[in-house]
């Protein structure tokens, strides 16, 4: 920040006074003690306590002494409607997995009302556990929207296709027009982002994609995808198109700044290239590769590639939490002992990964991911008092390998103080729980109908 | 339990009544609701809730609604010291890590203050998260004892031994009455048990390692070892003894059940089979292994060779959370990334590995691991409204994939109330946190002096 000193103090609403403020601007920037003002929605500085004291007269003062100030984290892959799902099966193959028990679910029970309730307690998951935005990929979208914005976060709603009827009950016709008044109704809202996701290769033909990354460009909304997630999907693919599935896309003309890509586990150096020249949006979801036996995606070569990567949790059913501080844990250290490299992914680079890797990804650098002035101001407060942040030698180091989702105490989102001193202020959480479980129960009992 | 309709009431201690009762007894019973009936140290039954209301009559009841029961989680291999060093130095060869950073600040700042400290603040972590019985290796071990004793924590204390002088500044000889005295001072207590603990063979050369196990035969206390970490140590332990770790100690005669070998990652068929023969304890430290890049241990095989496998974080230094939850979670997603099998390591396998399988691991089987009568009531409460174990349709599917350290909620060790509703009675932790914390500040300016 400037010097101000011969300026008589600027008002603003809101201090966030001391602890230690990880920006996670280009330079790892980090002031302890630190601060950071915020103006409506936006943050209006960063920098050291005392000359931020000095140079701003606050509405508010939020105390972060003993707390490690960040920006919001990035959630760049989620299906939230699936927390309904979570542990509903586990530990099978991904086809059995599929279409002996997730399938069939969402065939028989998804309805606004499960994707309401499903939403909104993955949206408390989320702000409980710091993470401040996030892209979602499922069906009903507008009431993951309308959840997901009374909840008070932010976030990329994408309309999910298929070349069948989806468990919305839509043709593609239907879908199509639905996805147009998604886009209407949200379009150049403050935090919710509407967008079309054609599920994958393997479920949506050339024409479909091709038409849907047409709208997207008409709309200029995000196109979000799966793609390569698993060998075998590689080998249909390849069946099919007589290319990999990222050659497949690239040859659709879809590899753009404009493409979101979950997953990107099987991809080659080729591939890699193309993903990064394309300026394609890469989620690494490695708890959800790791426990559906997808494999372990070369992070290490798309960082070096020059790939955007963030990171996303997938959904509830195949992670089983919501949760990106053990997303950002994972991404460290996995890499590591698979390649037998104590450095393959440096701490840094993994909290980069969770902030403003992923924003980046999402395209949405330019207002979040960092605690910059002129940005959102997306901030989270971590409790420094928990005994897993105890001592504090290196504050990147702590966010890679020791802190948890649990240790999050007070979150931002758009200049709103959502979560404050771990109450959370914008959802009536035990109202939530009831009716997730009430819907679940039905689940419970089609599952011992139907074994 | 049996029915006991037609007796009166027996007085009990404590009973833990209602919630989901997860005994991970032989046949992974469960009762939902359940109760558990505690008298002095020990389960007095364990069954539904309202067949133990009516056979027993407690001094106080604790309300286990809405929360999952279990026996308490055991965490086989740790340096509960090295919380002090935690995060210190990361993203490092093994080599540079050791030499340049931990075996210096060790070296100069080690001592019964820093011991006692660090193993306090470790014990408060571990308690918080659920873990009611470690073992540790590590020097000064009777300072370890003492903290962890007064933590309320059940645990085995192995004094490390080195060929030269260890950072304690004992010499070998030296070494052998402090643990003589060591054994003769805790052997017999209701909680603590004292243990020998050669480091590896890369550090304890074959004559000592008889010694130790002569001594430890001699006073029926267990051994604890490093064992087949790394892939160098395999060719160092080929050079000097032309056999692999495994087999150079089953020369020697070392693989017995008094036998707690940490991490066992490079081990071959046969070496597995010796292992299981043996009867060796073999402590799976997933996230260790993956964060140093040591490699995937094999555990799918150990466990279909019937290894006694139990999970350890290992010290704070290399992890960096001394978090059961966390290791049980890893373990029972990374194996099946690794191998492409979603099968790789079912839910329940890893939940053993976490409790019973551990407890035999250490030999404590008939001690600890289940809710079962007659063993010791080593019982932790979960809280069931938080949000990441929403809904829930199979408690151990979230044990393995869901549940965190954070959602613990009470504490029994050896029948006591440890920690209650969040609250650790037996520490105070704030001072734990600010001593902890001025000896880390020293350490901290050592590395500013010598980068």
């Amino acid at each position: 920040m400037q010097a101000t000193a011969a300026q008589p103090p600027q008002p603003v609403d809101l201090v966030i006074a001391g602890g230690i403020v990880v920006t996670m601007d280009a330079r790892h920037t980090v002031y302890n003690p630190g601060a950071v003002a915020v103006r409506g929605n936006a943050i209006a500085t960063v920098g050291p306590r005392d000359q931020v004291a000095a140079a701003y007269r606050a509405a508010r003062t939020l105390d972060a002494s003993n707390a490690l100030v960040m920006p919001g984290l990035v959630n760049g892959h989620t299906h939230l409607p699936m927390t309904m799902f979570r542990g509903l099966a586990d530990d099978l193959p991904l086809d059995t997995w599929l279409q002996q028990y997730i399938w069939p679910s969402e065939r028989e029970f998804l309805s606004p009302d499960h994707v309401r309730w499903g939403t909104l307690l993955g949206a408390a998951e989320m702000l409980r556990g710091g993470v401040t935005t996030f892209c979602d990929m499922y069906f009903f979208e507008d009431d993951v929207a309308a959840a997901a914005h009374a909840a008070g976060l932010r976030g990329i709603v994408a309309q999910g296709f298929l070349d069948f009827p989806t468990p919305q009950g839509l043709d593609v016709e239907q879908n199509v027009a639905y996805a147009e008044q998604l886009i209407a109704r949200w379009q150049g809202n403050s935090r919710i982002i509407p967008a079309l996701a054609p599920h994958a290769l393997y479920t949506v033909s050339p024409p479909l994609l091709k038409r849907l990354h047409a709208l997207a460009v008409q709309h200029d909304v995000p196109l979000v995808i799966h793609l390569a997630e698993t060998r075998n999907e590689g080998q249909q693919i390849a069946a099919k198109y007589g290319a990999s599935p990222v050659r497949a896309l690239a040859t659709l003309g879809l590899l753009d700044q404009r493409l979101i890509a979950a997953h990107c586990v099987w991809v080659d150096a080729e591939e890699q290239a193309l993903l990064a020249q394309g300026r394609v949006g890469v989620i690494h979801c490695p708890r959800s590769n790791l426990k559906l036996a997808d494999g372990v995606a070369p992070v290490p070569d798309m960082l070096a590639a020059g790939v955007r990567l963030g990171l996303g949790t997938d959904g509830a059913a195949s992670n089983n939490q919501i949760n990106l501080f053990a997303e950002a844990d994972a991404a460290a250290l996995i890499h590591k002992a698979v390649r037998l490299d104590p450095l393959a992914v440096p701490a840094a680079a993994a909290v980069e990964m969770a902030t403003i890797g992923g924003a980046r990804a999402l395209g949405l650098d330019h207002l979040i991911g960092s605690l910059e002035p002129g940005k959102r101001a997306d901030v989270i407060l971590l409790d420094l008092d928990e005994d897993n942040l105890v001592p504090l030698y290196n504050p990147l180091s702590h966010l890679a390998y020791a802190a948890r989702s649990a240790d999050v105490r007070t979150v931002l989102v758009d200049g709103q103080v959502v979560l404050e001193d771990r109450r959370l202020l914008s959802l009536d959480e035990a109202e939530v729980r009831h009716q997730v479980r009430a819907l679940a129960a039905d689940i419970a009992a089609r599952q011992r109908a139907h074994p």
